[in-house]
């Protein structure tokens, strides 16, 4: 280091590795700044895969890369394992609390929010307690255990009835999550578990995907979403639209027609793709700063993507609210770039306005092993040209934070080979 | 099927998918007979590289493939995932609960019995309590957490006191598991995780390793038990043999030395890796059929791998008492296929006695990434060369199960890389 020793270095501190925290933190490389990235789990986590993990593609670790591996080059941040329980916006400090539960104070003189979302069961805890959540890679593995589990207990069974209610499997919300969740399902019913089962076939399985609008994939262009539906279709998914849910039970889903007609429905496994909100953090910070909050929780900044009345706080990616901007993987890269950007240029004595503009470079969903859809702007693609858009787009991205060798081998097995080698579980 | 319609197929039932029931299922795959495997897993399990799922090497589906994907091909082979709670050998019948509590009766013309061995810690409530176990993928996800997690905890901890017990690793037991963890707790701290840390350096860690034995490694020749206490030292490793464990807590281990003098050392992360025996199955077929078992619970068969008196019940692989034949993996291999072939050859009518005959293949243990200890019959190798013998043969083994390209692929990020990829955690 060439800086005098007693000039006073800059703190960041950054909270949450997801895309947001990571792309900020990645940001300040070379910014003369001291980083600290705090965020509850040792992890990234490559969330726009997560459906993989949950459907035996992948493995944890390759959604998840340690988030202290992937800073380790970059001298000027350290990683904190502990969660941000609260914020002092006077003194400038975090409350923090380490896994083992001892707690620290920590300084800041810039502060990047990027907490993320969690999901929302729109406070109904029965929702919350039969639906399977689809957030975290516990989550998801948890999921894995229940869908495998699933088709071993319709082996087990000699009861007609109850191999049925095995078999299925009822998705709320029909977003790129509980599309993908319900394209992969198909995929193992019909595809990959074919010739696994002695007593029934797994083609029996029924696979329902519920959504309280009109279709699915709603922030695609609608001729998208009509293909996306059509293989989804293909692949034996039940679509069930205009359709909302009125209740969950530890066996069944009951919903709301668009005939305004109730129908319960018998499914051991049930998985809730409907709603996120802010992560608890938000809170925390609008309590602390007197920030808005929207209906979802997230915080509403400036043009800038700091906070207003506190230019040294920003929030960014999912828990921001700002311009109608979606929950995309890429908004969250770009406002976290840009904060760190903004608090650089101030260091550097640029003080100008710096207002964020998001550069669409488009959002995709994959749909089966050999489809999906991708929306760039005005062009839509589908079916096969689709997949490889998304192929080419998922390698570039997970290339960027290192060689992923082992997904490409993960995935040939699955998209060629039709198998499924991450499905371990126990009790 | 070209059998006639009313031909009563022989029942053989498999208790156990590991090395012993899955290689006397597959030795029956050309055998006029109906096969059910029953396991308690959904999986296969490649116990020898358990440590490297431990450790951050390895995803869990890498050396736990599904058992029913792995006889998928084999037509008269069914997969049920369940416990055996119960055997009536006169009737010829098997209770087995299902992971959703509900329960059936199994009956069986021929019986092959394969449970495995679990942790032992001599009815002692306290080691069990505060040592991690090292027998299931369940084990070495839970002890994975907490090896990576001890390291944000240093990292966290500015007390010096607090630091040193969270980088301080107790193993108990220096067989395979407990060399092997070591060696690769040494690898991580010495090569892999140096540059990930700020506030203290990776090398600072203790790895002890406890046994009550004067050398590690037992079972392998002297010269390579020296050769390898030589390579784990390189590593950092602090051997401590003739030592007994006297009481474990949450935050220590206590020990005898041989001197007779007790030391407390504090430890974050204890690990049992000191003993083991019969699963809870061999104590039910020992009450259903009058067996005896030895000190470690295991089953006393005769020459063919059959119980006295049953000559319609086998035991094989660890769970059985043989002639002093180790638990090694081979040995179950062997076990199974012969009991196998036993039952074939008496449906061929060909009733002679057939003793079961060990063919010795070698045994061998990893210390490090370039380093590996291996004995075959009288010669030994250790070092570079042990290290290759070891690659060969578990390359050659896994390639047994399937193609395992993604296996390879973290060997080499590991091992010329130096990183472990697997290794995302949570609460």
């Amino acid at each position: 280091m060439c800086r005098p020793h007693n000039e006073i270095v800059h703190r960041i501190v950054v909270i949450g590795s997801g895309f947001g925290g990571l792309f900020a933190t990645r940001a300040l490389k070379r910014a003369p700044v001291a980083v600290t990235l705090i965020a509850a789990t040792n992890h990234h986590l490559f969330q726009p895969l997560l459906y993989q993990v949950a459907t035996g593609i992948l493995s944890s670790g390759e959604i998840a890369p340690p988030t202290r591996e992937v800073l380790r080059r970059q001298a000027n941040a350290t990683v904190v394992q502990g969660e941000v329980t609260g914020l002092d916006a006077g003194a400038r400090t975090l409350a923090v609390l380490a896994p083992d539960g001892s707690a620290q104070t920590v300084p800041y003189d810039s502060l990047i929010v990027a907490g993320g979302m969690v999901t929302s069961y729109f406070g109904n805890a029965r929702f919350e307690r039969y639906a399977h959540g689809m957030k975290s890679i516990d989550d998801a593995l948890r999921l894995r255990s229940q869908i495998f589990g699933a088709f071993e207990m319709a082996e087990w069974t000699a009861d007609p009835q109850r191999r049925a209610a095995w078999l299925t499997f009822a998705i709320v919300g029909a977003g790129p999550t509980g599309v993908e969740l319900a394209g992969q399902i198909g995929e193992l019913a019909h595809r990959s578990l074919t010739k696994e089962f002695r007593n029934f076939s797994p083609a029996e399985a029924r696979i329902l995907l519920f959504d309280g609008g009109p279709r699915i994939l709603p922030t695609f262009p609608e001729r998208l979403s009509a293909k996306a539906a059509r293989a989804l279709e293909r692949l034996g998914v039940e679509l069930h639209l205009s359709t909302l849910v009125a209740d969950l039970e530890e066996t069944a889903i009951t919903v709301t027609g668009p005939d305004g007609e109730r129908r319960t429905v018998t499914a051991m496994t049930r998985i809730w793709a409907a709603g996120v909100r802010a992560a608890p953090l938000a809170d925390i910070v609008a309590q602390a700063t007197g920030a808005a909050a929207d209906r979802l929780g997230r915080l509403a900044v400036a043009e800038d993507c700091s906070l207003p009345g506190h230019p040294e706080i920003f929030v960014v990616g999912d828990m921001m609210a700002l311009k109608d901007l979606p929950g995309l993987a890429e908004v969250a890269m770009q406002t976290g770039r840009h904060a760190a950007r903004v608090i650089a240029a101030r260091l550097a004595g640029d003080e100008r306005p710096k207002p964020f503009r998001y550069r669409d470079l488009g959002t995709m969903a994959a749909v089966s092993r050999t489809s999906a859809v991708a929306a760039f702007g005005n062009r839509g693609f589908s079916g096969r040209i689709g997949w490889l858009a998304w192929l080419v787009v998922h390698l570039a991205f997970l290339t960027g934070f290192k060689n992923r060798f082992t997904t490409v081998v993960h995935w040939a097995i699955t998209f060629i080979g039709n198998a499924r080698e991450e499905r371990a579980f126990w009790s």
